[in-house]
């Protein structure tokens, strides 16, 4: 994976990373809960596109970058976390980052390793999303990605973005930025102007 | 894999997106989340199979009739609502279809990558409970498998003939078929008439 | 793998059999439910390494000892369960000597995989968390690792012995028994005596 790739990873990975720390700040965990929880959010993604496409041992548990992102991201929100929620919605836009910037890379790394197309888009998909579902799971509620608004969509948008780009040829580095870009776009367009799909009507259920 | 046996794959994946989508419609998600709800629930236990035999990208990330046919049940069952619930016990009864087709083609994938009969029994019932397991736990409920009467019983059963026929020689389209009728007619009777195991009588806990 | 390292195994499988199945009674499953919990508390730690490890068809599927185990544990809980609650807190003694027994042999058999040091601890540890959190995600509960003290970290303990004395050339017997009690140890201290790491406390979020 080529360095621009690699920090765009890093980036993605101390996002969600904060994002998970402040919903166990929140839910009062003690300190390693709240580590152990940022590793998650941080990592589940990861591990599930390299578990998918079969590059085991994955990256995140070879590479002690990421527990040292991981850590740092959640030693910062336990010890300020006043600083971090001042921001608004920190959790909402650090996992917006974090949904764009796994999306992205997760659709790369699957090309990289000779993918379709369509397999390719799928699995950036579920790179972005892998890790809000642990984390929410993890803390027993039912995961963002089936509420948000046009949650999965963004992410979707995003690895296909990448991947036309591939088909298409042009540079990765813009089709990465662009996806990522569209993606945190609408879903900060989403948050904050409540932009989102029709919802379901049950009819009356027995 | 053979023809039949995709057969069998596809009516499965289709019954279980329905029970997916009808579970979103209830908890009133919106549509993208109705889609991946759908998706989850059709295809998660063939990719724990898939990841647990090593056969790596999984089919159903790989083939693009699973997204399909997740889309087209979400899709009906959005906009259609009132007709899938008017149907008894919509997401019981193809649940129940789901749990028979997934328990014999997982068996019978298992067995074709070379496991033991023992691993085959084992990994068709995991193929078979995965899709429910994953769709109960993305809206925060019990899974049906730890409740239901008979549930995990019956898919047991459906790859345990599915085994059996494999090492008595008995062609396979008649063992997936029986022990399939064998997973539904099992399901249904419990669903019907109440046909339970013992349940547990806690002593008093502390 | 060698005798003392599966004896080890054995045991620990039993023990989180016994963790299963004991929350399974409480929850009043019936039979089979109890040991579908049973077997997924005492495998899922073992397989979630077996699959990241690389390491596939994991061994809690091939091998039948792990499946006979887990039925022996979850059939004497079912039907002993009086016998069992009267040990003090069983499901927490049971879960620390499975936590303990897991994370030794599971950085062992990562070490014999030939994984780095480092990522031998995590993956250790999460052999020695995973049963437990897939136990408490089935039944819908906040894992013990998020919120219990000092249980994360009594993993990670055990872990790091088990690797440290690898790269010192301890014999293996030594550090296994050595890493494992100091997890037990610590375990048992916090439950005992409320040992716990700080706490978060969240500043008034939004």
């Amino acid at each position: 994976m080529d360095t621009f790739l690699l920090a765009l990873d890093f980036i993605g990975t101390f996002a969600f990373a904060i994002s998970g720390a402040t919903i166990g700040v929140r839910h009062r965990l003690d300190l390693f809960g709240v580590l152990v929880l940022a590793f998650a959010t941080a990592t589940f993604g990861g591990i599930l596109r390299d578990l998918l496409i079969g590059a085991v041992p994955p990256a995140a548990l070879t590479t002690w970058t990421y527990l040292a992102l991981a850590c740092v991201a959640g030693l910062a929100t336990f010890y300020r976390h006043a600083l971090v929620e001042r921001l608004r919605n920190p959790v909402q836009l650090f996992d917006a980052a974090g949904l764009a910037l796994f999306a992205v890379s997760g659709a790369s790394k699957a090309l990289a390793f000779g993918l379709s197309p369509f397999a390719a888009v799928l699995l950036g998909m579920l790179s972005g999303i892998g890790g809000g579902i642990a984390r929410d799971i993890l803390v027993a509620r039912t995961p963002v990605v089936l509420q948000a608004d046009l949650y999965a969509v963004a992410a979707l948008a995003a690895a296909a973005v990448v991947v036309a780009g591939h088909q298409w040829g042009v540079p990765e580095p813009w089709s990465l930025v662009t996806g990522a870009g569209l993606c945190f776009g609408l879903r900060y367009m989403a948050i904050r102007h409540g932009w989102r799909l029709p919802v379901a009507r049950p009819h009356d259920a027995p």
